[in-house]
This record gives structure tokens, sequence and C-alpha cells, in this order.
């Protein structure tokens, strides 16, 4: 692209190294800012800034917090009995959005994945493993993704964990609410139909029966 | 969605105003920001405060530039004969990319759409029609595009102008280069015969044809 502006050019590059993002849309944005007021277009440059340094992970759970410790780890209403493992803090935000959990956290960072180079030390696993040692919870439930490596990930802290006198589970696959069986693939229906449940836990969630 | 770091929501409400970006790209966006080094944050924060600070409009002809006069309408080599009246910067870029117009442009920042409340009045017209009475060029092109808003604003321009003893063109429409003409639309094409040119000027541009 020929650019008649430098600062315009560096503000594309820069907006086009974000994932996902060409340098068509990033000169789409940048106009963009342009016609805003300067006011608008510094909150947004300060709020990227103040991301970057006041955000940190919990030091026990990995969850992303303004604090230390994250707000769920210090409410001391949330059950320590339970702490549930998951690979980013958008899962965390995705259950703490059923309003149904009621345990504790904890946030691998992602999965093992040997093609991308990650392997369980780049993961917040010996964290888990000296935070279960220092004080072993009732349960942990792996709620970790159904793909492959989601998979060998819970395999491995199963191998990991199986030495603790602690309850270990995983979040239950199934059919979708409001899915049709006829268009659920067989593993899905196979696993449902093997991990069927009494029918009266299979009724909606009150909260009597929350975790 | 429900954060547990205030700092991070707000980067998602700020990276959402953006058009095109829902809650969901801004925080994915916004997590692939914590991962990077605080330099790399910090380069993009400021080069979108140095866009809005740094860059301004060309008082000539409405083209982005660092300066008060862009690149464009202070080389001296540039044909000021010719003034291309288009709609926005990315077109400009678009023409220059081609290599083959030397003359000046006129970038109106829009296109008259009452749909969207943008009249003559809010386009860069009137500071064409001065720059126009003040030095009139041999010829203006009217490089709008060919949408009902386009068309429109190109005939404004034409009754503003054709009172001015210059010549009035507009660029062709036609079929695309390597385009096949039976997957053409029919306007295009019936455009493309009523229009047809010379054939010695139709072969493929060289440097002496440049405009």
């Amino acid at each position: 692209m020929n650019f008649s502006s430098k600062y315009l050019e560096r503000a594309v590059e820069e907006i086009s190294n974000l994932p996902g993002i060409g340098k068509k849309t990033a000169l789409r944005l940048a106009l963009h800012l342009l016609r805003k007021e300067r006011g608008e277009v510094a909150s947004l440059s300060e709020s990227l800034l103040a991301l970057k340094e006041k955000v940190n992970e919990c030091s026990q759970c990995g969850n992303l917090s303004d604090h230390s410790i994250c707000e769920i780890c210090a409410n001391p209403a949330r059950n320590e009995e339970l702490i549930c493992v998951v690979e980013d803090v958008r899962d965390v935000m995705a259950i703490e959005n059923t309003g149904q959990y009621r345990g504790l956290y904890h946030v691998l960072g992602g999965v093992i994945s040997p093609m991308e180079g990650i392997g369980p030390a780049e993961l917040n696993i010996a964290s888990l493993v000296s935070r279960v040692d220092q004080k072993p919870p009732h349960e942990i439930i792996f709620g970790l993704g159904t793909t492959m490596e989601g998979e060998t990930t819970t395999f491995y802290l199963y191998k990991k964990l199986a030495g603790f006198d602690i309850r270990l589970s995983a979040i239950a696959r199934g059919i979708a609410v409001g899915d049709q069986l006829e268009y659920a693939d067989e593993v899905t229906l196979a696993r449902s139909i093997t991990n069927r449940v009494p029918y009266e836990s299979s009724l909606s969630h009150d909260q009597n029966s929350k975790a």
C-alpha cells in the first residue's frame, strides 16, 4: 500500500499485527479512528496500556485479576473443596455466566499440543499439583474441551492426580439442550447413552442443585 | 459477560466500539495483547494516539497527510492541470498503486447519501469549487463509485462545475481486465459497448500513456 502519512502507515502496521486482522481491515479501522474525537481515541489507547499494566494472573488459580488473588479465590462463600480445571479465562467466564457453579477454578492457560510446541511445562500444571498437595480439595472437575489436545491434557492431569485421595470427575458430554438426536454425531450420541443419568437428575437445574 | 478484571472489561468495551468487532472478537484480541510483551502493547497504544494527533487533511485536496499540504499536492512533478475527484483516501491509495496517474486529487470524504444524512455540505465540495475557481485546471476526472450515491454525487458535481471552462470526464466503466463477457452484468456490458474506445487505446498501458 502507498500511504500518504507515515503515522497512518505505522498505525495500520500495528493494528494488522493483531490476529485475524489484515491490512485492509486495519486501514478501515485506522480511518474510523481518524474520524473520532481525540478523547475517544485516547480512551482506547489508554485502555490497552492499562490492560497490560494492571491485569495479572491470580497467584492461586491463574484466572485474570486486577489483584494478586482473584475475586473468586478471595470469595469466602465459594466452595474450596471443589476445583474446576479449565483451559482459558474465557471458560471461567462461560461457567460463571451459568450461575450454577460455586467452586473454585484452575486455569491451565492452554492445552498440551506437541504440534504447537506446548508441553506440560508451558501450562499451569505444576501449580495445580502443588496447590492440591498443600490443601487437597474433595473433588477436581476436568472441564477441558473435547478436542484431541483437550482429551490428552485431561488424561495427563488424571495420571498426575490419581495418587491423591481426591474424587476426579469430568464435565458431562452429551446432546446439547435443545438439539435433536438425529443431528448429533455418533460419538456424542454413544457417550450420551453410556453416561446416562437418573431421570430425576436430568431435570432442569434449580438453585438447590448448584455445585 | 462476567469479567474478573475491570481493566479487561474496559479494554474489551473499547475494542468492541470499533466497527465490525463484536464482544467475543474484542475479548480474543484483549487476551492476545495480554500475552504480548509490554513494549509491543505500548507501541500499538502510542501508534493510535499519534494517528489522531499527527495526521490531518491536506488543506488543498483533503488527502491524509502528516503536513498541512500532502506529498502529492506538494510534488512539482505532478500535473496541476488534472484533478481526480474521489470519495476516500483509500481511492487515492488505489489509484497511486497503479502508477498510471500523474495529476492531483480532491478527496470528498464521502458521497451524498440522504439515507445517512450526508448532504453536499458534509463533503469537501465547497473547497473543490473554490479551488477550481481560484486556479481552473484543464480537466477534472470524476472517480467516484458506481453506486446510486456515487452517481448522484457525480451528477451534483457536474452541475456545480459545468459553468467553468473545464473538461469534465468520468473514469471508464466496463468489463474488468481478466473477466469473461458472459459473466458481466447487463448494465456493465451495455456501457462497455456504448463507451467503446479505438482499438489502439485499449492496448495495455505503457509509461508513455500515463495521465
